[in-house]
């Protein structure tokens, strides 16, 4: 464990850590899958056989943070359950195929070149991420298996035990044959060193961030490279003239009350009106009775004369709690106008049973998932099959929706020629 | 052609370019491919049919920029051949595959849903480019084809012919249905309207910058989308240890001096030392002829009396003039390690016969284009078989190397579900 980081040494520690990390990253690229996958083994049952250290290094943390909110703390702790669920996650991640050294697409050209492509590394990815010290272990396997060398700033309330717990990352990196550097820990509270790491282009090549919208708005407008930002989730279920009633009931029901708290919970249910007066009875009865809010516009206050009234704010809320607002609308374009215009381009969903609707659904709504007949709560990296997910973009740029592995490469163009020029 | 912006007006004038912009990307993104077709051909009809007004206003121009340099005056020139190739190039982009709507890797996952992706639009791109109106054309038409809205801002001494330019792609979009907001030009010659389109995230998803490197470095600094930047192109041939040297002085030969002033003309020669004494007096001899100017390592210099002494900055340069660097290495290692190095991460090509050597070039090279037996020159989207290209990348984030159509689009991802519910 080093020694704090004094203010006036933060920028040459910071980019000491970059030119570390960047030494590192051209290891980390060329290693072995072989390798790679010995190193998150070795992470693994390094995890269960931390012990008294591990603990001691969090219990720190807990003394220190023990003026904070409950659901905090808990998210603070390394208790024995989570510490199995990330030494799992680390098994996961090197059963899976690694991405790689991957060749696609390689064709002959006419001049006699075959060119295709190769998926690479990107590089160096910093990670910044509030006091959860599980995703120090989530971000250290997915850069050991993408070949990336990566910086971590995590919360300061969880310093001791993303330390402890770099260390282990360090010493499985090593028994495998890999460089320490290829996963460091910004040693330091210093909130001045999130915007060092955001803006060493030289260095650090992506930067994820995890965390409250303002903080990663902030992070997006100061960062000097490009950014995978997740903000806010606002997302709609759109019962359709033509549907299964029954079937839109138990999605809609699902896609709002399965859980408050994700991204990917629907916050907004539009209906087209000529399914209102059979559909808004019958869901209000299930959210009454589940303890849901309703926030409708003037056509569903007057099928549900217990709902409040709507305001302009509510169609672009993410509430993340039992309130959903409910428009009324008369036509699929105008649904798709307003989820375009309001939503916040995460993940809406069409229950239809009209095959035209649902293709144009697909189209023209402007989001990261578009979904037929299926949950919102289904966006998701592990619902998708990517096996691992570092966050969810809610940008177009590079990376869309759920970011796994994948995410954290780029295709580079091979060229094959046996003594091929330029005419 | 409207009248020229003052520079009071500035700012509501970009944002006004820039909520037209947002509102014709919806309708670009859902254009049919018959009607984006009929765009492009209207445009090259339209292009080959414009006559005496369009030459009316190149020559207005050129009268105005008569006092610059012969080499950008041809530039600017819009000549009867000029016009020609732009037609074609929209006839070309005409009878490529449409790259939007295309759905791939649908597979079903264990809870029911069927998870894929979705080729769509990027958006709204701003594009900055010199004073060649022939870019207007070939970045309306990559517009059109792509489904994305664009905003235009050519060179000030091009702009009489690109607001002739651009009446006719306005032309031809509502020819074929299309909203001729779709394609706008920036109508002022006012410097500050740059710093306010790379900075409008609300309206521009992607900036693409040609152009010098230091106008390219200032828009990467100061934008605030993500920008697909173009730095310089220092690319390398490296003639390995085992090598057909027949064929490694024919390549050489051609990725040096088959055109100097190209990006992906090779710059800095590597020679294996055990090749050192075979290869290069010969190519030193098809240099001299040429008079291609080689700068050596010390190694160099005692093998070739004639050559220049390289500095330490020739390694970094690159010239786009007829001058080499040349340097002689013990390995295929340390070959790498220059070129990580030294390189501009572009084009880079291995001469070898050796099958190891060849793949771990590929693979250890850090660079957007790695080859194996073939000239650097061949870095192109039309060699690359794009059929188009708006760019070369330098970047590894989102489009690596050329870029065509496909660089205009991202995959967003699409469910289909028969109710399915998350448990």
């Amino acid at each position: 464990m080093n020694a704090a980081v004094l203010p006036n040494d933060l920028a040459p520690y910071m980019r000491q850590l970059g030119e570390r990390a960047r030494a590192a990253a051209t290891l980390m690229a060329a290693a072995s899958t072989a390798a790679k996958n010995q190193a998150l083994l070795a992470l693994a049952r390094r995890l269960r056989e931390a012990g008294p250290a591990l603990q001691a290094a969090n219990e720190r943390d807990l003394q220190a943070a023990s003026g904070l909110d409950a659901p905090m703390l808990d998210r603070l702790k390394l208790a024995p359950k989570v510490l199995a669920t990330v030494a799992e996650g680390c098994e996961q991640i090197a059963a899976m195929p690694d991405p790689i050294g991957e060749i696609s697409g390689v064709k002959r050209r006419p001049s006699g070149i075959s060119v295709g492509q190769m998926r690479v590394p990107l590089g160096v990815f910093g990670m910044i991420y509030e006091s959860r010290p599980n995703v120090t272990i989530e971000a250290a396997s997915l850069a050991i298996k993408s070949g990336n060398a990566c910086i971590l700033r995590g919360g300061s309330e969880a310093l001791h035990s993303n330390l402890a717990l770099a260390a282990l990352v360090a010493a499985a990196l090593q028994e495998a044959g890999l460089p320490a550097d290829g996963v460091q820990l910004v040693n330091t509270t210093d909130r001045a060193a999130v915007g060092l790491l955001i803006a060493m282009p030289e260095y650090v090549d992506v930067i994820i961030p995890r965390g409250g919208k303002g903080l990663i708005e902030r992070i997006s407008r100061e960062a000097r490279v490009p950014v995978i930002k997740h903000l806010d989730g606002n997302c709609h279920s759109y019962v359709d003239a033509e549907v299964d009633l029954e079937l839109a009931l138990k999605v809609v029901d699902n896609a709002k009350t399965q859980k408050y708290s994700p991204c990917n919970a629907t916050e907004s249910l539009l209906v087209h009106s000529k399914q209102a007066g059979a559909f808004l009875p019958r869901i209000a009865a299930i959210f009454a009775a589940k303890g849901v809010e309703m926030r409708g516009c003037l056509r569903t206050l007057a099928l549900l004369p217990g709902a409040k009234p709507a305001t302009e704010a509510d169609w672009s809320e993410e509430y993340l709690a039992p309130i959903i607002s409910v428009k009324v609308v008369d036509s699929l374009d105008e649904a798709i106008a307003h989820i375009n215009r309001y939503g916040s381009h995460h993940t809406d969903a069409i229950l239809t049973t009209n095959h035209p609707n649902a293709m144009r659904f697909l189209r023209e709504v402007d989001s990261a998932s578009v979904m037929v007949n299926a949950s919102t709560r289904f966006a998701d990296g592990f619902e998708y099959g990517l096996g691992a997910e570092i966050g969810i973009s809610t940008d177009k740029f590079h990376a869309r929706g759920p970011v796994g592995l994948e995410g954290l490469t780029s295709m580079k163009w091979l060229v094959l020629g046996q003594g091929e020029v330029r005419q």
